[in-house]
């Protein structure tokens, strides 16, 4: 049983749906088939959300979180100092956003102290945390500075069809200036090394065009043949098994019928349009090209339904499946 | 019976699945129940055609549109004096690429004279058109310049969610720069006035934001507040149900739930890759902003399968039903 990775999953912001979600999975026999959970938040919190979900076992205050093994018959919650205000569903709490943004950097020193395999982040809120006096632009890019990997990628996975964006939060103009060959070569070395450790022999990488057709043969646009091709000639002489530039209006049903494991897109939306049109609960957020295994909820913390047992926790039992999966190699990378 | 409109198919390139799936959707009584339909081909291609279909009334040839009329178990065919050379499956061959462009051109004029209500298009091969000396484009930039009308949309239909594109054919670096107020307001109007004649009372459109999360607030690109605001609130002064700019990666999903009637969409790719993914067979490429109803296949000619009886009819048969629909408005309104 100690071959199940150990995930943290960070609690988010308390006044939004993450602890409630948090309850269903762990209340999940599966949850705890594929890791070994523990909380970094709340546990009062957590026995709060445990009213509309039972089955989730009471949750055990730890401090550390290798104490977890005692704990099979609970859920262990590490607040890191930093116990949560009184739940205010929907309001917008500066110390609930401070408890956030610590539980958030506390996992990942845990990480990369080699404390844990994974996390898995509930969401949480960016004016919330602005207003706490953390000016991220996200969780993602403060993990990505912590773990001293700023050319990180932001990618979506479904358990058919996987992402790989270029860039992710950029005006679309800057998105443009981004579709460079060494920026696209190293977004396909990403994914590929994400796809062996996911257990594909041979992934197949179809890396998307920009221009409408990809470009019809330079008829409009050179992005193709200047940036695009030479990334995919690259990548191929790497063996990868790479190609493109695909047009995008049809790549990502090509990839829903099986022609490819996963998508290089290079822009936000050329991927998040396809993919949370398909997958809008099951969707998962994974950052790639960082040292640790992290993954999230493909949501936000939807105060408008916080606490209310409406929301679904389908895209968060994804995320800690796919940690699981992702983490499960890197034990076994270490005991090799 | 006579209000059914009168609609000009072209045939396309013979040696592609025009024939084929003209045909098969000649074939269903629905065709004939919609619309007075004419052909604008080959009577033998045709001919030909119906060894697939035989349910297909047979071909007759006739000179002028008006005979149509007196064609009601038969198929009216005007060659206007191109006949079709040989059909060679999947080749590409001039002489076939002179009779689709002269076919379509010939469509054109009898709309623009008023002898037809609508047509709808076959697939042509934009490579054979050029070697046969028609440096066209695509169909529909040469449609346009006939009619006199160069500021057109393309469009996306199906039976529930619509799309009409800021620019279609340009680079994505051109298409940002023609995300300019004016022309926004231009397609929100267009897009309105279709969806008046389709029977809309009081048509919902939703227009995208250009940027990841329609720019969040200004974060990642002026482009939202800067111009596509502006338009959106221009075109509710003028009393149409617009709003937006919304973010492009739910949108989608929000007209495919009810929530709008139309998506006015800043590029090409940000409406066809979502409308490719859902309605891969029954999208219809509609063109709006010209004085003509045109309505088309929403696929190529297909060489690789043409005449092998594999082609589907859907998209062609969605295209009659729409032509039919926007037709149905202009004959009502000729008569008042």
């Amino acid at each position: 049983m100690n071959k199940r990775p150990l995930l943290l999953l960070t609690m988010g912001d308390v006044n939004g749906v993450g602890p409630e979600i948090l309850a269903a999975v762990l209340a999940r026999p599966e949850t705890r088939q594929c890791c070994r959970p523990v909380v970094i938040g709340c546990a009062a919190v957590l026995e709060k959300a445990r009213e509309q979900f039972p089955a989730c076992p009471p949750p055990a205050a730890l401090s550390d979180p290798a104490e977890a093994l005692a704990a099979e018959d609970a859920v262990p919650v590490i607040d890191a100092g930093y116990p949560a205000p009184p739940v205010k569903p929907g309001v917008l709490d500066p110390a609930a956003g401070r408890c956030a943004a610590e539980w958030v950097q506390y996992a990942v020193r845990l990480l990369m102290a080699d404390k844990a395999d994974g996390m898995v982040t509930c969401p949480i809120n960016k004016a919330c945390l602005h207003r706490a006096g953390y000016p991220w632009a996200g969780h993602t890019d403060r993990i990505a500075e912590m773990t001293g990997a700023p050319d990180y990628r932001m990618c979506l996975f479904t358990e058919t069809m996987r992402v790989v964006h270029n860039t992710a939060h950029l005006s679309l103009r800057d998105a443009l200036d981004a579709v460079r060959m060494p920026r696209i070569l190293a977004s396909i070395r990403i994914g590929h090394d994400a796809l062996l450790r996911m257990g594909f022999k041979t992934p197949r990488i179809a890396v998307a065009g920009l221009n409408p057709h990809a470009g019809e043969d330079g008829a409009f646009g050179r992005e193709e043949s200047d940036e695009i091709r030479p990334a995919v000639e690259a990548a191929c002489r790497e063996a990868i098994a790479a190609s493109g530039p695909w047009p995008p209006d049809t790549l990502f049903g090509r990839m829903r019928d099986g022609e490819s494991d996963m998508v290089i897109a290079m822009y936000h939306d050329q991927g998040h349009i396809p993919m949370k049109l398909i997958a809008m609960d099951e969707g998962v957020n994974v950052t790639l090209g960082i040292p640790i295994v992290r993954t999230s909820a493909d949501h936000g913390t939807a105060f408008d339904i916080a606490w209310q047992g409406r929301a679904r926790p389908a895209s968060l039992q994804a995320a800690i499946a796919f940690a699981a999966r992702l983490a499960g190699w890197r034990e076994k990378r270490n005991a090799s």
